[in-house]
């Protein structure tokens, strides 16, 4: 169920974007509990003056290939898990398509299972009493 | 109070993407407790590069005109109102512009009534004390 | 950490675009116990079939240069601070690019400190236990 927002400067080829996408889509089903095929993700790309950040916060030293990744999941994952999952993105978009880990942002969103609807306009994650 | 944010592939007239906005609205208004002209509601059109989803997960054909709907919400809402909003949004968008209740994805982000502003700087659903 | 998508109608150069970043910036440093250089910010330029609002709701006169502000936060403010945060927000935007105060909309998504990196895939703001 996660639904996936990435952030970055335009400019950036299809093929690039793309193994972004697959990249995290790889990630959450390695090390998050996330099934095969569970993939709602949309890239928003902006303008200089739309994309703000600091080169420096926490001492990590970023650039303009900065990636900023928020996914909404559900509420059912532990603090390791998170963190195998921030680990496991910044592996993959480094071997491919080549972002630097300083790049790398990422944002978990938590919401109950009862708060998703994947087609029919049913909550597909909790039991119907009907 | 809800915050709407729609994506979808670009290439949508304005009817047709104005109608998926009515649609939204009108399912809040008549099954979430939402009043009357609170509606806040952005679209985002991508590429293809930009949209990635699965066209088979949890047993549902989707096709490109899949439309993802984050709501923000207050978090004052039941499991049988959520699933009422769902089934009626998906209702509306099939009755115009026509979209396949296949194609509607849904998530909402819950928040507490005090992340709110409407305006002048004010949260406006929670009581001034000073 | 606060991660900031400030969504408006298309049309308003890049000075204006970024005094909105900057202003809401400002807001967060003097009010939210925001460090200094936590900045990721991102804007999304809206069509006008895109952008959709009540010009009323709680009795609010807006505009069509309305600027709809979404902060994903740590959940480690009170309501006090919620309060401060929006009123600086809309003092700031008045004083530069000079947006009215019936024009800034502001919701809040809290999250656990857990679910931000940084970059190097780490979780920096929960102590590593390895």
């Amino acid at each position: 169920m996660p639904l996936v927002r990435v952030s970055l400067r335009k400019g950036k080829p299809a093929a690039y974007r793309k193994a972004i996408l697959d990249g995290i889509y790889r990630a959450m089903i390695a090390t998050f509990n996330v099934p095969d095929e569970d993939r709602f993700m949309v890239i928003n790309e902006h303008d200089e003056a739309d994309f703000s950040y600091s080169p420096t916060y926490f001492g990590i030293n970023r650039s303009d290939d900065l990636i900023l990744i928020q996914l909404t999941v559900s509420n059912t994952r532990n603090v390791e898990q998170k963190k195998a999952l921030f680990r496991r993105i910044v592996e993959n978009l480094e071997a491919g398509p080549g972002v630097r880990p300083e790049d790398v942002f990422i944002n978990l969103v938590e919401v109950d299972p009862a708060n998703w609807s994947f087609g029919y306009g049913l909550a597909q994650y909790v039991a119907d009493k009907t």
